[in-house]
């Protein structure tokens, strides 16, 4: 979390579901819903977790007094039990029944994943959307089409602008599949829910039920979930990164096709015209394959829980989230403001081509469209 | 490919299906196919198809002189068409008909990347198959499980095997996804189809159905299935690793409570019994997360064709297949040949543990393995 | 920056270095000694200086503020000018002389990176010590060594840490030969120091001496010294990596060969002894990896400023920079409480060896020692 | 290694350093040379070590077999050592004295390395010479700096080129410092050199002597002397991308300031003039980041032989050289044929700005040249 970076980066609004108190809230409703889930069972008694519920909604944690203490044991979630045992009174005793740490934390992490997942869907979404409507409102508006940076044959700014929504709705579609199966952890100590059985599977399932995460066996170190997230997130980012791209080549001074709504100045040539949206979501763009990368390659958990490998998803899924949430945010307002210069792209057309031909331009616009999710 | 190396990383029989020879059949095969669909309607004549395609049997492509001559152009099709062209004598001018070579280049990709992802789909449910088969065996065969390193509480040997099927059936039914869906590229030098107006589309779909790939509009820069593919791969191979990982672990002397049917000696120690399928794998899935990243940062193809992006595609999406096949293959020996010692399983447990309550593990064995795909 | 997970990932004391104060404060450090450098050689009158450094002793940046108003240029140098220029008063013409943007960015980060290097260098420094303590202490301890996880012949653990002290102190050397050679970077608008001109090189000049860094022409697309940096800072946590691995593997129950001096409980086995400050150093290091290459892969500078790439290395840096400064703090911790435990050494030792001849074990842990930088 | 794809790429020059043939004679190289050494300090007969060295140059390996007989032990030094063994008759005992596999992987690694490496460094100081003559011969030829696409104010198209001959200079000497210090690997099964005690260390600075290689303790487990060289790689790799990147930018259509000797065709647009060795270049340089990440993840080797990550080294180092070479042989292609169009820097310098004066470009060139190494 950046104050001074997030929001140049787009990255402000998921960040927001992201910091340290999002984290302690999420931990806090997952011990607040197992309670309750274990109650429901019979478990704990329900008063209990309606003591464990009353508790969290009054105690106030000292983030950094946390964050200290989360050291000696290895994670937050040991020491928020000790909190939220104190703070249960006669009810302590029945904090985080049956649990290990890494199902809090895993079930957390579901959760955050979810809130900030919000955020990027609809930013995915809304990007996809203007670039729709510049397909839409461009559709036979001729221009060169470029390869290898060389002028090529005509073709339309609409068929390029729905080349832009195709990808940005498929990484969309990708992402949002993967959000809606993130699971809920629940496994105990080994991974046998032997500290709630019988009721183990039943207590997983009310938990689910209850933070609406799908149910599931447990899977603390059975990691393709994370991997599959981790995938979707860089294909996004990866999605936004060639409309900004092609933003900032097009609108180039010589090209000058397209020019966005609030270009940047300098600080030392206050005429110019910068594509800072698109750049910056370019920027936030190029960050994601690494992080994905340190995800994907943390699958290899040892035993029954990971001794690195696992407490390496935290920050960097963080950090995933906000370099794709952050090139989709910026995108969007890049393309919502964007300007298309049909004058120009005429005259660069010119350049190369007698004619505007673009054969199947139009219809593959339409169809592009049409295919719309 | 390496004669030298590829058989010990598992990935000679994927190998076999991405060399420069099948490379070039791939080619070949989406001309040839390229120009019947286009005499389908009516673009070339139907003869020049037929003449063509007998130009193609016959043939004989020196690769390594293909290879000098991609050079020139920054690709092997321009060369190839030129040769297709000379062999197909009067038919000549209807070899790639409407085609560029980003188009004939994808394609031919796609079919590759279906011939190699059947050996890979095959590996991992032969893997995941030998890891349901000891899970079933050993459902109720008590072990200690361990958490960061340590003892911590009973498991059973079959849930861990059964969480091993569980990730390796997931990333298969992944990657058949993807596979299944691999799309044709027809474009054109611009993407708009126009050397085929108004034929294009119907060109393409029956591309599409004689290659038996998906039929698709032109996706040349909007690489979302790219990344997806890449995605995907590194998956299974991150679903090998955690399997192989283990076994390494559980090989160990101290530990001792699997072992592989063909432990490898060692150039100075005759008497070592090293679980080389385990090790392998683990060395084959290692690279694959390197290698997703060079692809899924590869998204930003500029204009209508990327000045270097799209080419950084071919060689890596061959590593990256070789990788992930071949950790799922060495894994699949391993597995197939591992053997349980349950009376070290027992000795070891009773170092830290008095019963050997797994609670609900068998159940688990049971839930993990009726959820098989 | 997380009061929640830097403690626990031993990322605090760099993360004190690298948050946004420190940013700002960085920032204005570079404006208000550029300003003197100018003065120093003409370029603006020497009691605008003066005003200038008066006015920035005076500034109450509010960091929240400037990170919204860096929007819309695409940096913060940009708003933090307009705020220093209305605070310097009539010298307020003087901000920011003959530079760039990226002048005062990459100077300020040239300043930062040296801050938080100083501690990476010194818990480096500090974990070499340790692992060199125990090379001597235990340097004819045997120990069995063992290799793809199953015992092979004597060694002595004393040869073993002497092995993690080398990866250590080589990592350190390279990394501080890196942070020594830091250099300034002033080229104005276009990298010709046309705004300073004839004095650019000598403001340069002035700038470095009075900010200790390296005097250097202008390096604005000229990445390899980013590069490096990366480069150092992830072999640097590779060289943690190492040994955090081999205390986990040899602090496991079964082998029981080392243990740390405060070893983590856990949330549902209060018996559990967790090697965690070796775990979480491992779970550190594993980040590095991918962010290197993100900084690595952006060496691509477009023309005279890049239109993305640069943006990237900003918060990357800094995320390497609390990955490998915490995995050297986390494993220094390790290393300075471990224990060695030579009756479990020789009883394991005894499992598959008569004798405990180590060969030039304890020569070659003089000779490592004695190497030492 | 593709006969299809490595031209195309740069890479045949360097892969013909690395193929199979080349690891088998380097394996061989490094038997024989052992055999010599050991004998020179009495650890076998002298006679022997001349009997292997015959018997070596008899060799007719055949590569594919030894593939097949590699995957049993895990690498194919075991094999190797049995053909040996057996042609060496008598001497056969003698064969692999005191060594173990990695011992020889290691090594016959480092001459590789070495080997590859000539080439590399032959091409980054082509190019870098290439660049030098751009900048000396348009030291003062003016051109429009472009920062984030867009026009900004004047400099020279010498001052350009000379950052371009900077950044390959800078890779070229730190690469040339890595290679110089590749060492030996001599260990024995433990690392100890027990099975040449006394004579280990001996042994192992005549191996180094006659290899040309530097000596070191061992180092089988202490990778950072991978890390660097990985790093040295990849950051070669993005000092031709940079280039690369503007010479695609610069060549295209609109601004056309510059073109390549041998411009590419395109298959379905002859009239193109396509940038293709930049192209290929980028296309190679994109492929660098990944694979340094994989060798540098690599660093947590397990106890005394790390179960996968040292395995997973070999191809992954063979991927990279050929990356970072084919980059520096296109890019030096590139550069040696680069035509700069003054005309058309002076009619695009036009559109933003009325004078031409670039400041101190033309000192910052004389400074850049003459800092040369």
């Amino acid at each position: 979390m950046s104050a001074l970076f997030d929001p140049l980066f787009g990255a402000d609004r998921v960040a927001a579901r992201l910091d340290d108190a999002s984290w302690v809230a999420a931990l806090v409703a997952v011990e607040v819903t197992l309670a309750q889930a274990a109650a429901e069972h019979g478990v704990i008694p329900a008063v209990h977790a309606e003591a464990i519920a009353i508790a969290a909604t009054k105690l106030d944690v000292d983030v950094a007094a946390l964050g200290r203490a989360a050291v000696e044991g290895g994670n937050p979630v040991i020491p928020l039990v000790r909190l939220l045992r104190e703070a249960a009174g006669d009810a302590g005793s029945s904090v985080h029944p049956g649990a290990t740490s890494q199902d809090v934390m895993d079930t957390a992490a579901a959760l955050l994943v979810g809130w900030a997942g919000e955020v990027l869907l609809d930013d995915l979404r809304g990007a996809a959307d203007a670039a729709a409507g510049l397909a839409a409102a461009h559709r036979d508006t001729p221009m060169i089409a470029r390869t290898l940076g060389q002028q090529a044959l005509p073709t339309t700014f609409g068929l390029v602008a729905a080349g832009w929504c195709t990808g940005l709705d498929r990484a969309r579609t990708a992402l949002a599949r993967v959000l809606a199966a993130l699971p809920v952890q629940l496994g105990g100590a080994a991974g046998t829910l032997a500290a709630l059985h019988p009721h183990g599977p039943a207590v997983a399932a009310s938990l689910a039920r209850d933070l609406r995460l799908a149910d599931a066996a447990p899977w603390h170190t059975e990691r393709t979930r994370v991997g599959e997230l981790a995938s979707a997130l860089a294909v996004a980012a990866g999605a936004c990164a060639k409309p900004a791209t092609d933003v900032v080549l097009l609108a180039g001074t010589e090209l000058g096709e397209v020019s966005e709504a609030a270009p940047g100045d300098s600080s030392s040539m206050p005429h110019k015209r910068n594509p800072i949206a698109a750049v910056t979501a370019r920027a936030a763009a190029r960050r994601a394959p690494g992080l994905a990368a340190v995800l994907l390659a943390a699958a290899d958990h040892e035993h029954q829980r990971a001794a690195g490998a696992w407490h390496a998803e935290w920050q960097t899924l963080d950090d995933l989230l906000r370099a794709a949430g952050g090139a989709a945010s910026r995108l969007r307002t890049s393309l919502e403001g964007l300007a298309a210069h049909p004058d120009r792209m005429a005259a660069n057309l010119a350049m190369s081509s007698a004619d505007s031909d673009a054969g199947h331009a139009g219809d593959l616009v339409d169809r592009l469209l049409a295919e719309r999710p």
